[in-house]
């Protein structure tokens, strides 16, 4: 099976079969991080550029690791909120940057649907790194592979995502991606924090942890925008701690093998204790190796199809 | 022909011939940007470093790129305006990357002359990337070669200059380059936004449209500087845009085949008019291109002069 | 011999025997420098990320540079330290470039002892790039390869650490370096820029210039804070230049082929006068060239390690 989307901008539009492809990918190239020389020529001269709207380290150095392990030049754009007023428009700077001849333009943006836009303004490839409260689908993409490795399967998995379902980006890739894989998707968070859409979504919701992880096999805990509480969004963070933090006690409604998520990085001791975060069930140093294959799968998906069909090997 | 500058600093101080070859290089540069692998390895173990002391992502992003396709290693050093002060000289600081094996420093600094004096420091090979409203070679060069380009050549043509010719680093380089070589150059735009040297530049002087575009064969817009503007260098922005901004109407008193140039990042709507950016007379974007291609040529004149005769095929 | 440290965090740590294999690894690597192409293909698809808490062009550079220069690539991290506190915690960021597959992390930090504690938490090799006032263990590797190349030795010299030896990474890490060499050290400042535990780290201590410099092979002057010394910590800068800022009288004092280093960047004019800097004693320029050299070295040592037995040629 061939790859045949130009960009990758959301899971609400990739099919199951596309997403398990992406997964199959990033096997092998989970293997090439685990060499002495993680290096393979496979896009060496092709160039990759992130352009960032909004600062996120890890998630701009998990691509630019991505696409230098597979051999590819990176080179980076940050473009600071102050100066997106008085600078060019999104388009030009799209349109320079493919003048430039880059192959792959990796965006992040504080704007719904600005990796959209961008996508029809260019023929190079467009990876959404995260647009507002939108999509963020390599985010979504290393979580299922991480719950594929650690169950063998996503079908028929109970998979809560607990926390600020409202304002996240990943909450909605993860939705979106996990029904599409046949997996039961529920939400657990307070009322204040669901969206308006959210019985559009096919998920069950609830709003106590006792029920809301009832035996569940994943639990997918979203990060606390602290800024975001101080507005005054939830009564307190001590007291969403309390409701919704996960810890040892809200653990024991899982199953006994419940696997932990958790996209990072870690308000510790807000959203998750440091005993489950550090704990047998958490796999959120593997979600981070994870997003590197995921995001070198869809670099090589992207850039290699038709130039070859074999995986590098 | 061989390239015996040591640096690239302006285009005052380069011959027409020595315009010809870096022009001539750029096209054999060009191509290797289409290509489906972007990359040789003529300039492999060379270090590029640039330096910038005002932001610019676009002309940095623009050499990083020029660099990485012809296989040289950049490293980016950003100085920002606070601390130039507290900060070590110009003089030590080009020495440090001198002393660290650079082969080519890229400096931006808003002090006329700055990388003229980092010339004569330094034995590693220096190129302008603008200097004050003094000069930007790479600039210009790349005007010329779109210009040459679209137009078979640059000897005899009409060129109009529009806009804010005293701030202008880009006005100068073009000036100063297209002087050289043959075309007719004028200046258009008003009285208070002329610098005092003009009558010696060898230009004619404009400060209406209708005589200032009338029969060119190239109108090279140039941006405004929204901040000098709001400081009340000009009545306002919008009475800018009614006398100087390039829209249809003024396009019409040019020949039927005007080339419009703008050097980028535009100012939509202010300096040049959103049809006309967009229309089939712009070539805005492949000015990006050959900016990247111009920069290779230089980098390649600059680094492999002596070590091979061939430009890479 | 081999490198048998997983990591390098300080000269304290280090024995003699390693001191020394490091300094005759950096003169094959220094050698490499001077190439046309200053490239090896040794560390090709190793990663090297640099993760900086505090801001440092040069040093950041400096080790970006003598990665590439030995074919591994190189990923940049910056901590504003505005975000500390609102961000993840030292451990998960360390255990989340880790987990991305980073074989050394190079960290500067604030605070003394926590390149220490991210080695004990991470795998991947550790290099301390100054931690608080405790420990820059490159800056002293390269200043005694410095004195090394420039005396032929280290043992029975005399060695006068000029400065503000209390707030100074770079005397801590020379003191202990030098000492195992066998060199004699002296201190030589104010009593309130001396630390409490001076006396404990086997040097002899002077607070005028006069008996302090005198017949002494090697004079380190270290850099001023000027931030610090507008808090008061001594009467004045123009007073502290005058008593300890290093010029041609002072100078005299010490023995005729004297060796001035200086960590860099300089304050022009205040702890050392422009002649000195400039003249034939000093060596700052190819202190940087070494600190390059000893860099390459390190991670030359750190990653091949078991992989080869020969240095590259």
């Amino acid at each position: 099976m061939k790859f045949k989307q130009k960009d990758v901008l959301g899971l609400e539009g990739l099919s199951p079969q596309e997403i398990n492809l992406i997964l199959d990918t990033a096997e092998p190239m989970k293997e090439i991080m685990t060499r002495d020389i993680k290096k393979v020529p496979t896009l060496r001269g092709h160039s990759v550029i992130t352009l960032f709207y909004e600062p996120s380290t890890r998630t701009r150095t998990s691509f630019e690791l991505a696409a230098k392990y597979l051999g590819a030049d990176t080179s980076s754009v940050t473009v600071a909120a102050s100066s997106v007023k008085k600078g060019e428009s999104l388009r030009d700077t799209a349109r320079t940057l493919e003048a430039m001849a880059a192959d792959v333009i990796i965006i992040r943006h504080s704007a719904a649907g600005a990796p959209h836009q961008l996508a029809r303004w260019v023929s190079a490839r467009v990876i959404n790194a995260g647009d507002g409260a939108h999509e963020h689908p390599t985010q979504a993409l290393l979580d299922m592979y991480t719950i594929r490795e650690k169950k063998g399967g996503l079908q028929g998995l109970k998979v809560a995502i607990l926390g600020d379902i409202s304002h996240s980006r990943v909450a909605r890739s993860n939705i979106w991606g996990l029904t599409k894989m046949g997996a039961q998707v529920r939400v657990v968070g307070p009322t204040t924090l669901m969206p308006p859409e959210i019985d559009k979504l096919g998920v069950e919701v609830y709003h106590h942890w006792e029920e809301g992880l009832r035996d569940v096999d994943v639990i997918n805990v979203l990060r606390i925008q602290l800024e975001r509480q101080k507005k005054g969004l939830f009564p307190s963070i001590r007291e969403y701690t309390q409701l919704y933090g996960l810890d040892q006690k809200k653990l024991q409604a899982a199953k006994s093998d419940v696997l932990v998520l958790h996209p990072g990085p870690v308000n510790r001791g807000i959203e998750i204790s440091p005993d489950v975060q550090d704990g047998p069930h958490a796999a959120i140093n593997e979600q981070v190796t994870n997003g590197v294959a995921v995001r070198m799968a869809l670099l090589y998906l992207l850039m290699a199809r038709g130039e070859q069909d074999e995986v590098p090997a």
